[in-house]
């Protein structure tokens, strides 16, 4: 991951822009880089399915009389017109409306008299880790979902869908909206999946050798992990709070659903707090791998160097040129027939006793 | 941002003066270094609005009478007297007034009979980070706001009452004390999008080289922060408590509004935890770049040292004066054809020894 | 422990497979790897017991019928055909079979109508530590329990029926759930002796020489402690759950003993929290210790640099060649009778004053 | 602040006598080196105060009857008697007045059928900071405060009853009890603002230049701060408890006094924490400082030694004695003609390189 | 405290026998290297006491009819037979007679029909600290005992039985319950205070120098505390229990004298949680005191080798053996008048400016 890359998705998610000073609350402002909204209904039955991409909302409320469960999915928040047609015909309130527009509202959960609204963020495939705002209105007859962009977040439910794959055929509105919470929430395993491999490689790279490569992978794991850990933190309490709601259309068979969703997430802000813990141990084992090596690169070479210098010391002794014809006290080992031997074997002894000291206390 | 500059204004902002032993609890004992204090009237309807200056307290009821919603804004603490004309007038309660004046507050609910209470801190624009506290009391048919000096802070609210932006002319006194409140919170946003950008810069700074410099600001960095989260603490329970509060004029309406602020609050705080963890991060790495950085100055330094020194010995060996002419034993190496190309043989098989030896350990 | 096998098991229990998106709730996605099922009966009154293998479901409600208690025991979950039998002849929810398939759940207690439902984790003999998931249905006058493989988890409750040992015979189905869960919890504290006398021992290795070994193991132990923390961190709160549910046939004297299961596991959980404590001190012993001791090297090493820095610089100085026969300033010592001694004297008081100088800095 | 003078005074204030196993609970024993009692009483009514030290507890009964609100100091805790005989007359339990003896008790609040019990501390002026237990009994009619020796901490109260400022002639005892807290809380102020200037002088300190002393006032800062949190820890809980007793003579006034008073307390716990952040930020402070100047002074010391062990190594060569007369292989550099030269163009070049290689590494 | 001692004592006091897998709740079994229970009763009323060893568990009921308050203490549990007696006589739970049988117990209370059981751990006198398992069953007119080793811990109650001090005589079993208790806790103070003692000695030892045995003495401390802390964490709760429980014969009374024994044991965690952050910051001190001392000997030492080592570069090169007759290129100044009084003076000259330039740079 390329450092600029990463400033520039920070940069974007940090909050919606409902947020700023100056903005009015209630009044949509969208973001005109965001596509145009695409709207795609799948109406079903137990015996029946229809899937269609509709071009404007006045058709909507034909599928709503005809099938027992609509799922409209609207894909893109560049216009602020079309979104406002269908806050009016599901009866969305402002601020809801402005969350499900402003993209990067924090994970929230909030009941209205005919609907219930969930926000929460699945990620995306790509590389490095990005979330994509998945906004849901649950209603009576009717979910409706809202997203930037198309992701493949909500694909492997209409295939459900289309197959008549477990339950969700016989089951009503409120059992898709669990579905569709179910799997944004099961999209992060893959993500954790990733991340416990990355730490395990990193561990291994690092006991092995600690590299500045490695000590950079860690910060941004943990990096991401805090990402993460922003997505994912508010999402227990969305789902809690969704189970405990007396919303009418809220079948009991879909709060015994929702129980082992909420099973899921804490497991899944569980992990996460676990893997933040394994990264911090990680920099602690970097931190005391690369000081355990350079003592050892410290300890070696200080050796060799206090072994030579007593000895660089004789030598130096017997290299000065004091006058041995005047006197027999100046260095009359110059003069001695086996003077050089005996330099020789002076610095053996000097060096072997320095080499036992430094065994005796272990340093070698 | 100078040393000097920083003292001061934390100085300043410890506590409020009612807070010092030998004060007497409500009696108002303003700061005359603050400014006289201005009154200025924005009162609306639907269709109308009227905004001018008022000189005298006196003048003020009859405002509340003629229009439906009246927005008194005094500026300025620096006068005991006119600040408990209006205490009197609007029926404050004395240790309210005193918190308005004491101008460092910590952000507070309080419930009265017939007004809310509420303080806040609204940054300013300048750098370094600065608060300015703004007293919000929320009447039946008012609004009641004291500042030291005149922010823009506000200046948003009173364009969208101009321009009839949004609902807010046609709510009552309780949506213009949640759009304040609101505005307030709004205005850290900036503030939190500079400090992830300076945060950013910083990590790639300290990525690339690790500065005194960057060390001192990743410091000043967490000082900022730790001022930033002694402003906002306070702020989501104040909201709270606001919210619950079975204050007869605060509509249900505005209660939705009010859900809308606080999850922007909880956002704020979580954000600030967020960048605190970050600052801490950038501390780690900073730390472990410079002793990374400082490990590769001293091992190549030490390998240099280490190669020469048992060269330096052999060099000192032949240097010894040791007379050749007495014995043969004495350094008949001087005497050799090939003596001194031997000696630089000597060292180079030395020296490379070493040199093998470090690359194998991985030293090099 | 090699770091393949740590990394394998690691992959392998992170979640269980439901979780993955993609994956329809309430189907059952059996791992093929994993053994088929046998059934093992053993059903048990005050008086008497049998204990058979069962080759079909279809056999069991004979046994549920003429006993008091019948446990059936399922281990391996290889096979979903045969536990779906199992699931509708018991009405087990399609949710709590899941759970029980994905043998890496989260511990949890789920109350259904007819039964009660707790998944934890039993920890296997072999080393390093790993645990098997134990999935315990509690009805009316069955127990009925899940594991992938045989372990001896529950061997010892077997052979107290069969031996009549304690009051277990007498006592209903709640009581013989309770009695499996306090095994499963008991099987934690061999861990944790072992995690004692280890965490000792590591202690008595760290201090008297830390080795890049002990380094090693502590951050071993660290990762196991973690592993730990997350198998039982759940089990408080299922126990808890459990005791509070009103089951009708979970009778007082089971609660009873419930309570000191509930003790019981709170005490190992307070005890892995002390043991990371000592695990992260003991990370702060080590590297204190190395610390300690590589300034000991240092500054021995150092010590004897300095002292003979300047005495090779005295010899250097009577090294040099200049002629003296030119003028009487030119190195008149190399001349003087008494030169050599008084060279080496000077060394020795250098020296001597040297020792002196760090004697008295206490750096010796 | 002497190592010896701080040993002192934490020693005194660990625990109270009451507290030692043996001794007997609701018997006083008291502190015989604490002076005697001496009870001064200031009764007052709207309209009236007298002030006059009492010798017997017999004369204080007339005052109860004839004052509206009378307050009875009493200072000086060395006398069993006269406090038993003062616990006779207001019937405070045996266990009130062993608190109020042990004189290092805990923060806390004790409901009794006639009378409120509170204890608190009241920092001394002295430095090093010290506190001294604060003991007040609220009747009906009466306030009731006992301290070891005669501070300062209540005498603004008693002036300002004595010269009707702000309300307090006009109100109850409840109003009194309420004061004598604030004072005690408000004389935190002083001591937080002196904390907050050490901090920032330090903080400039230590930028500057990180030495031993900066060291060792961070730690007496710690220090300090512990025991100011072990001080005003509890009172938060102390004052949200009397604001919520239900004693029938505290008025609905006096509330909402508490209310303000709670913000204040509250507040000052903030601070505190924010100071402990402030000055752990502080220690890392130093210790990167250090290391920071330690690193300078060994990268700059490093560089010089690297480049004259090459230098010093060539002059080395030169310096051997090889007989250059009987080969033209041995040493034919030192019979050239610009052989000297040579060496120090040699010498130069190396250490020219070695310079650059440093200046390219950003070693320089 | 030897290493030895210690590794087993924490062996020991790890969990209680009832824990281990394979164990049968509610089935005794007692540690044979326990002494054989010795039973002594104390029984008094207002007036008269009478205190015997009883051999026999038969002649207790006797007691418990003619006195109104019986205290039978039951030294030693060895022998299961004597205790099962016991708890038939007294009608104790099983599972109660089993926990007090376990010797290391977590601190609990447990309410029962007609007593209430109450565990907890006083500390022994010796050292290192220790504590023992005091279980207590408070019944209408009986206090029950169980302790494995006869301890002073509860000699003092005896005592004040005895000889009628304070209002103990005077009252039932419930007092003498909360008299145990409170004695317990206030064993605890003088742990306390040695370990306050023992901070403080070891804060001045590490301050006038850090040694390698500071460094045990800090790390023994912290592990002291942890196993303190183990200790008391769980007694809080338990003195709560009590207290909120309904059990009848609980007076009033002895209910406020219980709320003061909750403030003393509330105050005994919060010093024991000051003192492990004190015994971390003592850490921290010790690592920073050690490489403040480290950085002294460093720069002395690196300072002098730094100066030495040019000098000693400049007496290399006069050292070399240039020809110098060969021309005048080669090292003239060994033929200069003053040549040597010109070397030495460069030397001087060198080494003062490097000390000039360290001295600007403060790093002398």
């Amino acid at each position: 991951m390329s450092r600029r890359s990463r400033k520039r998705h920070t940069r974007k998610r940090l909050v919606g822009k409902d947020f700023f000073p100056g903005s009015v609350p209630g009044i949509l402002t969208v973001d005109f880089e965001s596509p145009r909204p695409a709207i795609r209904v799948l109406a079903y039955g137990p015996d029946a399915w229809i899937e269609e991409d509709v071009s404007s909302v006045g058709s909507l409320p034909e599928y709503l009389r005809k099938w027992p469960v609509t799922w409209i999915q609207v894909t893109g928040l560049g216009d602020a017109q079309i979104l406002q047609e269908i806050g009016i015909l599901f009866n969305l309130h402002r601020l809801a409306l402005e969350d499900v527009v402003s993209n990067n509202q924090r994970g929230k959960f909030e009941p209205y008299e005919d609907h219930l609204f969930l926000v929460g963020h699945i990620p995306k495939d790509e590389e490095p880790f990005e979330t994509e705002q998945l906004s849901i209105f649950i209603g009576k007859n009717y979910v409706l979902t809202f997203q930037e962009r198309s992701g493949d977040g909500v694909g492997v439910i209409r295939e459900r869908i289309r197959e008549k794959r477990g339950r969700i055929r016989n089951m009503g509105a409120d059992y898709l909206g669990y579905a569709l919470l179910d799997s944004m929430i099961d999209h992060y395993l893959p993500i954790l999946e990733t991340l416990d491999t990355r730490l395990e490689e990193l561990e291994d790279e690092i006991f092995e050798r600690p590299t500045d490569e490695g000590r950079s992978k860690i910060h941004d794991l943990k990096r991401e992990l805090r990402t993460l850990r922003k997505a994912v933190w508010p999402l227990p309490d969305v789902v809690e709070m969704l189970m405990k709601d007396d919303f009418p259309s809220l079948t009991e068979t879909t709060r015994v659903y929702l129980r082992d969703c909420h099973d899921h997430i804490v497991h899944i802000t569980e992990l996460i707090e676990i893997f933040e813990d394994q990264a911090s141990d990680l920099m602690d084992l970097y931190l005391s791998s690369v000081s355990a090596r350079m003592n050892d690169v410290m300890k070696v070479l200080t050796v060799i160097a206090t072994i030579f210098i007593p000895l660089t010391f004789i030598a130096g002794i017997y290299g000065m040129n004091f006058n041995t014809e005047i006197s027999s006290w100046n260095m009359p080992e110059l003069d001695w027939y086996w003077g050089y031997p005996f330099a020789l074997g002076l610095m053996v002894a000097v060096a072997g006793m320095l080499l036992l000291f430094f065994k005796r206390r272990r340093w070698l």
